[in-house]
C-alpha cells in the first residue's frame, strides 16, 4: 500500500523517499544525505524517521561515497579546528576499543616530545572496554572537559592535549549516536565510521594512525570485520586529505599486564620510564614510529621507531605528560610516583587450579570483570571507581604450576569482587601445550596496493 | 561497538533486544511481540524504537507463527465484537484496493439478502484507489461512523451494515499504520497482513472472503506479489479459527466502467438491478458465491451464484441496499433514482487520436487520474468531490475508430480536469490487434492442496 504523505515542493528532497530509497538498497545523493544530518541535527526530521533510516542503512550498508557524504555533513554540523598557527605537522591515533589498551596515554606525550602536535579528542568506557578520558581522571586533580580555547593553549604550551567531545565537535554525531544506542543499529561499520571519523576530521589534523583491534577483546571479533572497518576508515579519511594508515592489532588478550583505570595510568608511566610490559612497550613504538613518519618526522617507519625509542630513553616523553597533566590541572607528582593514584583497599590473588600453559585468555570476559568490580559503569550515570581492577600474572602461551597466581583483583567491594572472579575464573583457558603464538600487528592497511577485503 | 543501556530484571523482554533479535533475523516469541504491541499502544516504548523494528521487520518478513502472533496482539489491543446473539452465519468479504472496485456496496446488501450477517468495517481511499467509506458517504445523509451499538441495531434489523473503523477496534493498528505510513514501511506483506486481519477478525467473523488485487491498479502489481499477500492472509486468518478463502482477481484495468464516489454507487444500484457491466456483476456473483459458500448457505459455490443470482432478480438485494441506506441515515431515494446523487457540473468527451484495439488501460494512472479532479484526496485533510470521476466507453480488447469517445471526465474544476486529462490521455494504449485476454479471477487461495508461493 502506498503511503499517504504531506505535498511538497516538486524536486525538493522529502524525507520518506530518502528512506525508501535506502530500503530499497540505492545509493544516496551527498544532497540527501545532508538533508537528513542537517534536518535531525536541527529537530526538523523527528527520531523516528531517522531510525528507520538507521537500520535500512544498516541493512543495506554505504558505499564510500555515502560514507563519505555521511562523515562530512556530521563533521559540519560544529566546528573545525583550525590548527595552522602550529608550523608542526598535527597527528592523532584512535583506538576502536580494547582491554588494557592504554596507548594514547603513552602516544600524545612521545609523539608531541618528537615534535608533532597532537590535538586528542578522546571517548569514555564503552562495553567492556576501557575508556581514554576515565583513566585520565585517575589522575586526581585532571580535567579533561576544557574548552576548545584552552586546549588550544596547552597545545601550545606543550604539544600535546587531551579532552573530550565539547559541545561544538560534531553535534550531529552525538545525536545520531544516542538514537543507534536505542535502536540496535550500533555495530555498522559505516555508521561507526562516519561516528569516529567526524569527531577526528574535527581535530584539523594533518595525518591519522588508526589501531582497529581484532580479537576476542575487541568489536571487531573477527579480522575480516575489523580489516572491512580498517579500510572503511582509511579511505574515508584519505578522501578528506588525511595522511592516514590502519594497524590491525591484536586484541585476543588483554594488552600488558593491567586493566583498571589509575592501574593503567601506572603501567604507561612504566613504558614512558623504558620499562613496562613489552607487548605494550612494542605496539606503542609501533604506533609512534607511523606517527612521526606520516607526519614527516621520519622518512620511513624504522627511522619513526628510533625517534621514539630515543624520545622514551631520554626521558622527554616523560616530561611532557608530566607537563601536560600539570597544564590540564593534574598533580604531577602521581605521575612521577604513581603510588600517589588512587589504589585499591583490598587486593585477592586468583590461582590456577591445574598446571599447564595459558592457551587463551576470553578477553571481553576480562574487560567486563574490570567493569563488574567497579572500573565501567553500567548504566550512563554510574560513577567509575578509579582505583579497582586487575593485575595479569600470566598471559596467554605462559606456564603455570597448579596454585600459582594467574592474576590480582584490586577491589573495594567484596560482593562486586566475587561477581568479578567468577567472569575472570572462566576467562583463563589452559591447555597442556602453549597456543601457536599470534602476532601483534596482524597487517598495516593503507598503503598503495593494498588488497581490499570489503 | 556494543551498546549502553539500562539495567532490568533478568529474564524480562527488553526492547532493544526485541528489536536485535528481528535486526539478525531471529524468530521472536509471542511474548515478545506480545510485549512490543502492548508497549507502543500504551506508550511505554517510543515511535523511534518501533520505527527501527518496521525496518527490521520490512528487511526480514515474519513467520507465520510471528504474522499470527502480531495479528493476534493488534485484535486484542481493542474489542472483539460478540455477535453470537445472529443464529446466522457471520460473513465478510475484504478487498486489498483497487480503481472501480465497488463490489462491496454489492455484497453487503447481496449477502444479507440471501440469509448472512454482514458486520462490514471498511477505509477510505488510499493512494490512487477508492474507499468504500468514501463510496458510501456520496449518499446524501449516510453515516459511516456508527458507535458500536448502533452497528449492532442496523445489523438486527437488515443483516448488514458498513461504517468505518471505530477507536475500540484495534487502536495498536491506528498506530502502527501512521508510523509505518512516515517510515517507508508500509508495503510489507505481513504488516500489510496484520493490519488487515486485526480489524477484520474484530467483527467476530465466522468466515471471510478476501479478493487479493493484481495488476496495474493494485498495490500487489505481480500475481505472485498478490500470492503471497493471499496465503498469508488466509493462513493467518485460518490459524484464528475463521473459514477463509482469497481470490486473486485482476485490477491490470478498472472494474466495471465508472471510476470516482457517486459514480460507482449509480454502478452498484444497476448491478443489483440485474444490469451493469459484466466483469463488475460476474465477479461480484463470484465473491457472493463464496460468501454463500464460507457461510453455510450455498454447498457449494455454483450453488452460491445460483443464490446470488436470486437475490439480484427477486429484487431483495437492492431492497437490502435501501434498508441500509435509511437505517444509517442515508436518503432512500438517491438509490432508487441514482440522478439524485450528486453530479458534477461539466463534461468532458476524451476521444481516440487513432483507431486499433485498446490494448491496455493504465490503471493506476486511471485511479490517480480521478484522485486529481477531485475524487481522491492528496493530504489527509483534504475533502473528497463526491460528484467527479471518470466513465469509460471502451475497455481493453474493446475496437476504436480515430476520434471516438475513450471516456468522459466528469469535473466540477477546470483546471483539476486539465491535470486529470493529461494522466487519463496517457493510461490509454492502441494496438493493431486485442491482447489476449486476461481472467477476471486468476486463482483461488485457500482451498485443501493449493501450492504454496511464499
Amino acid at each position: 500500500m502506498s503511503a499517504r504523505e504531506e505535498s511538497s515542493t516538486p524536486g525538493a528532497i522529502r524525507i520518506i523517499d530518502v528512506i525508501r530509497r535506502k530500503r530499497d538498497g540505492h545509493e544516496l545523493s551527498r544532497a540527501e544525505i545532508a538533508y537528513l544530518v542537517r534536518g535531525y541535527t536541527r529537530g526538523e526530521i523527528p527520531d523516528y524517521q531517522v531510525s528507520a533510516w538507521l537500520m535500512a542503512t544498516f541493512w543495506h550498508g554505504l558505499t564510500r561515497a555515502e560514507t563519505a557524504a555521511l562523515t562530512d555533513a556530521m563533521l559540519h554540523s560544529g566546528k573545525i579546528l583550525d590548527l595552522s598557527e602550529f608550523a608542526a605537522a598535527k597527528v592523532d591515533k584512535h583506538s576502536s576499543g580494547g582491554v588494557g589498551d592504554n596507548t594514547s596515554l603513552i602516544l600524545a606525550p612521545l609523539a608531541a616530545a618528537g615534535g608533532l602536535i597532537v590535538p586528542m579528542i578522546s571517548g569514555r568506557a564503552l562495553g567492556h572496554t576501557g575508556g581514554t578520558l576515565d583513566k585520565l581522571e585517575s589522575i586526581p586533580g585532571l580535567r579533561v572537559d576544557l574548552s576548545l580555547a584552552r586546549f588550544r593553549k596547552v597545545l601550545r604550551a606543550c604539544g600535546c592535549s587531551m579532552i573530550g567531545q565539547t559541545p561544538e565537535i560534531a553535534p550531529a554525531d552525538r545525536k545520531f549516536y544516542s538514537l543507534r544506542d536505542v535502536t540496535g543499529t550500533v555495530e555498522s561499520p559505516y555508521l561507526i565510521c562516519a561516528s569516529i571519523m567526524s569527531k577526528k576530521l574535527a581535530e584539523g589534523l594533518d595525518a591519522l594512525v588508526l589501531d582497529v583491534k581484532t580479537g576476542s577483546g575487541s568489536f571487531m571479533k573477527t579480522e575480516k570485520d575489523a580489516a572491512c572497518l580498517a579500510e572503511l576508515l582509511v579511505e574515508t579519511s584519505q578522501r578528506m586529505g588525511k595522511k592516514t594508515v590502519a594497524l590491525i592489532t591484536d586484541m585476543d588478550q588483554p594488552l600488558g599486564l593491567r586493566i583498571g583505570n589509575s592501574l593503567e595510568v601506572a603501567e604507561c608511566v612504566d613504558v614512558l620510564q623504558g620499562r613496562g610490559p613489552a607487548d605494550l612497550r612494542d605496539l606503542s613504538l609501533e604506533l609512534a614510529a607511523w606517527m612521526f613518519h606520516l607526519g614527516g618526522r621520519a622518512k620511513t617507519v624504522p627511522e619513526g621507531r628510533d625517534l621514539a625509542d630515543r624520545m622514551i630513553r631520554s626521558g622527554q616523553a616523560l616530561e611532557k605528560l608530566c607537563k601536560m597533566v600539570s597544564l590540564q590541572g593534574g598533580d604531577p607528582a602521581a605521575i612521577e610516583d604513581p603510588r600517589r593514584l588512587p589504589r585499591a583497599r583490598h587486593r585477592s590473588v586468583i590461582a590456577s587450579v591445574r598446571s599447564g600453559y595459558v592457551s587463551a585468555i576470553q578477553c571481553e570476559d576480562i574487560g567486563t570483570a574490570c567493569g563488574v568490580v567497579g572500573g565501567g559503569r553500567e548504566t550512563k550515570e554510574d560513577r567509575i571507581d578509579p582505583a579497582v581492577g586487575i593485575v595479569l600474572h600470566k598471559k596467554v602461551g605462559d606456564r603455570v604450576s597448579a596454585g600459582e597466581p594467574l592474576c590480582t583483583l584490586h577491589y573495594n567491594s567484596a560482593s562486586r569482587a566475587a561477581a568479578s572472579k567468577k567472569l575472570i575464573e572462566r576467562s583463563f583457558q589452559l591447555a597442556d601445550a602453549p597456543p601457536p603464538p599470534r602476532p601483534l600487528v596482524h597487517r598495516v592497511v593503507g598503503q598503495p596496493n593494498a588488497q581490499g577485503t570489503c
